[in-house]
């Protein structure tokens, strides 16, 4: 029996691309193979200068390669080429940004997190001289993302941690992107041959069969993954069930509420001639629409208040929708999922419909979609039969959900589960603006003020993560404490000074 | 049906202490009521001051009512006023460093970790105003340990930590101590009424079944767990398997290897007199047979080169075991499982008993036991069949693994399951020395330069776990970093600062 074969498909129609048979999905001996080739690459990567000279030619080929790699995205991706070349540079920041982690890593405050005690042997229990250090934690899996198939993909923040620690990747390929992963892992394995690391440091697979594999086998010490609860899970209760369980970081979905405050719409903007109702809804729009809504921190519930300005505010928000650019997902399964959970949440008692999702075919792009809004009172929300309007539909839908009173914003918020954002829009005079601020952090990983929760800088004080399902730990994916997910702390007793780990 | 009873048994004969039925077995209910006053004292928790002036009054009321916990703690785990008197005194350090750790939280390098990144729209992508700041995780569960009734039990690390985190905890008490363990929980809920907190912040719940139940609840936040690899990976499969996933910080045991070169054995020692052989000997026999070997960091191996020097190395070793005490192991099951795991593992091919662990009654203490060592050649420790010798054997045994070259050695090593610690012992000049400390890193969380490793110190370079199994995560479970584990970040994006958590 050979190997399956992976192809590379056109979202715009759900086509093959021609003949393109990008790779071959990775059987247990391929899969097998790549953990072994990482894994014979971890000494290597114990020389720090060496880890940052890799991210920062990885960051240059990359750079170098642009219009190849946004071509080739686009085609398989349809996210177009303004955001693409945006995400490609997003990319390659922060492979140098974490290259710059790794030169500060022994100092104060860098990953290795150094702490010394000197030996006192009046203490109870005494203590002995005592060094402690970060090691890394052996070769990691990374799971690709969808929807982001630069910055959490290949090359992403994952990868560019895990190598920042010291620790090889196998990245598991987004069938999604399959001939973006190809290009990028090559760029990463050029560059890794270039500052004289074994090729194998960077190691790829296709195919569902080899996700699962890859977190079973025995010598793989960490998993990073960016995806869907479902799929994360499985993986997550694999990594659980495994002889010796490993670390599982998985980003599995979030709704992101966000809450505006009836005083929040009062008054004018801060533009000429417009209402800060209308401001806050295209605002939102623009938000829940950026990527054709398939950004994990897309708000996919907003909480408005019943009464006159809250209608003016959806109605401000139907105005901007129908305004909204109609297009492709990123793949026909997302497409189908994303009608068909509209439709579904559109179905329930008391739901209005807003702005209507549903397809918008062009002869270019057959499968284009239109994004959607709807709106519910939030006592409707609260009921068992309406639970899926309290979760996250992926695509460019959100719900707004309307309460009379504090009371009911409060019960809904305590319905919802770990999220990565939430957002509170109130005046900073606002009373219980403090208040409101402990309610939502709460449940989520990033609170804002204001804005909006799509975009997430790569930063020392970002935290991407949240309460499950929002992340399966209490890590972040993004920024510098990113690294720390794939280190392990060692105290050495009583090391003389010459012998102890750079 | 009533509920079960819980009995206080004295380990020295096996039998219940009189008529004293300490507790009940505490029902779901029970758990339930627990987990939810624990819940309800969060809000009150958030005030770092308060949680510091518990942890001192507690320190306070426990160190006040030594005579009594001691002789509690004595009567029922036959450790001996000397050793109960020196934990508890660990014990109540350890509350006031948490608490000192509590007073420096905000500071730079305590463990709040606040990190601020001020807004810069001009990098790619933009960045925000960020201020990141750790929130305790929620309501802990700890599971106390047999062979600490102080140190890992009602107020040993976990509790502590957990405490200076801002986490109300639950504490399973362990069976072999209940009548210590409602007496350290009464002194902790008198601290917390003392200083303003609700009682519910310390919870303590006895019998087998309250722990799965403790594990499942859907307020629990995360488990602390000292014990057996069994227990702890039965109660780590339920708190993955939870619709919500929870962190299970487990500590399940450890072998806890010596590595003896052939240049440790040669020449006079430090002593008058005595060869370097002897005090090596002697020292392991003190390390081995502390606590009647009931310490998580017992050094169950000790690899000794084949031939004369070790031979006299071993020769030493049944010396001082020869004149080591007998004493009484924790409880009957202990001593069970002691017995046979010798004598099972004695029987092997190619094993020598070099002093024989067996039963020494004497008419106080029926059930006292005397140490043993066996000894065995790598290559014979290497087979199928001899896997015993490379696992744990709670209570005072350790086998001498004898070597033929180094890489006999490094095949055992290799072979080794995740340990707390790891020891050296050669001398600095040795040119292999910082590649064997390498060796030893890779698969434990401690690493010694000579000295044993019996004694943890409570300290900020401490860590305290290990690959699995010695921890189920990468974390500490003593020192100053056995808070982060109680702990989860949250970023605040552009939030006047006034609103910002303090």
């Amino acid at each position: 029996m050979g190997a399956e074969s992976v192809w590379s498909v056109d979202p715009r129609t759900g086509e093959p691309r021609g003949d393109r048979r990008v790779a071959e999905a990775s059987g247990p001996v391929a899969v097998d193979a790549a953990v072994r080739a990482a894994h014979a690459a971890l000494p290597a990567l114990a020389d720090r200068a060496r880890r940052a000279a890799l991210l920062r030619a990885a960051a240059e080929r990359l750079h170098a390669a642009a219009p190849e790699l946004v071509a080739a995205a686009d085609a398989e991706t349809a996210l177009g080429d303004v955001r693409l070349t945006g995400e490609l540079a997003r990319t390659v920041f922060q492979l140098r940004y974490f290259a710059d982690l790794v030169d500060r890593a022994a100092e104060p405050g860098g990953f290795l997190d150094i702490r010394r005690d000197s030996a006192d042997p009046g203490l109870t229990p005494p203590r002995p001289d005592l060094y402690r250090v970060k090691l890394p934690l052996g070769v990691v899996g990374v799971f690709a993302a969808s929807n982001f198939p630069f910055a959490f993909s290949v090359p992403g923040g994952d990868t560019a941690s895990a190598l920042a620690a010291g620790c090889p990747v196998v990245v598991k390929a987004h069938p999604d992107h399959p001939e973006t992963s190809e290009r990028m892992a090559a760029a990463l394995r050029e560059a890794a041959r270039e500052v004289g690391l074994p090729e194998g440091t960077i190691g790829l697979v296709h195919g569902f069969e080899s996700g699962p594999e890859l977190v079973r086998h025995p010598l793989l010490a960490g998993v990073g993954f960016t995806g869907s609860p479902r799929g994360g899970r499985a993986l997550f209760d694999l990594a659980a069930a495994r002889p010796r369980p490993i670390p599982f970081h998985g980003e599995l979905g979030s709704l992101n509420p966000v809450l505006v405050t009836e005083a929040a719409l009062a008054g004018a903007g801060a533009g000429a001639g417009t209402s800060a109702a209308e401001e806050l809804a295209h605002g939102l729009v623009g938000s829940f629409t950026l990527g054709m809504g398939q950004f994990c921190t897309k708000p996919g519930l907003v909480l408005v208040p019943a009464g006159a300005a809250g209608d003016a505010f959806e109605k401000a928000v139907a105005d901007a929708a129908a305004q909204a650019r109609t297009g492709v997902l990123l793949d026909a399964r997302m497409r189908e999922a994303f009608l068909g959970g509209f439709a579904r949440r559109a179905g329930l008692a008391d739901v209005q419909t807003v702005a209507p999702a549903g397809p918008a075919p062009t002869p270019e792009t057959p499968l284009a979609v239109r994004p959607g809004v709807l709106s519910v009172p939030a006592a409707s929300a609260l009921r068992g039969s309406h639970e899926a309007l309290l979760e996250e539909c992926f695509g460019p839908a959100t719900v707004l959900v309307r309460y009379a009173d504090p009371a009911e914003a409060d019960a809904v918020l305590s319905r919802l589960d770990g999220c990565l954002t939430a957002t509170l829009h109130t005046p900073a005079a606002d009373p219980d603006a403090a208040a409101l601020l402990a309610v939502l952090a709460r449940f989520a990983g990033r609170v804002l003020f204001g804005g909006w929760p799509t975009g997430v800088a790569v930063a020392d004080a970002m935290h991407h993560g949240g309460p499950y399902p929002a992340s399966t730990s209490t890590a972040t994916s993004v920024g510098a404490t990113a690294v720390e997910r794939w280190l392990r702390p060692v105290s050495f007793q009583t090391v003389p000074e010459e012998l102890l780990p750079r």
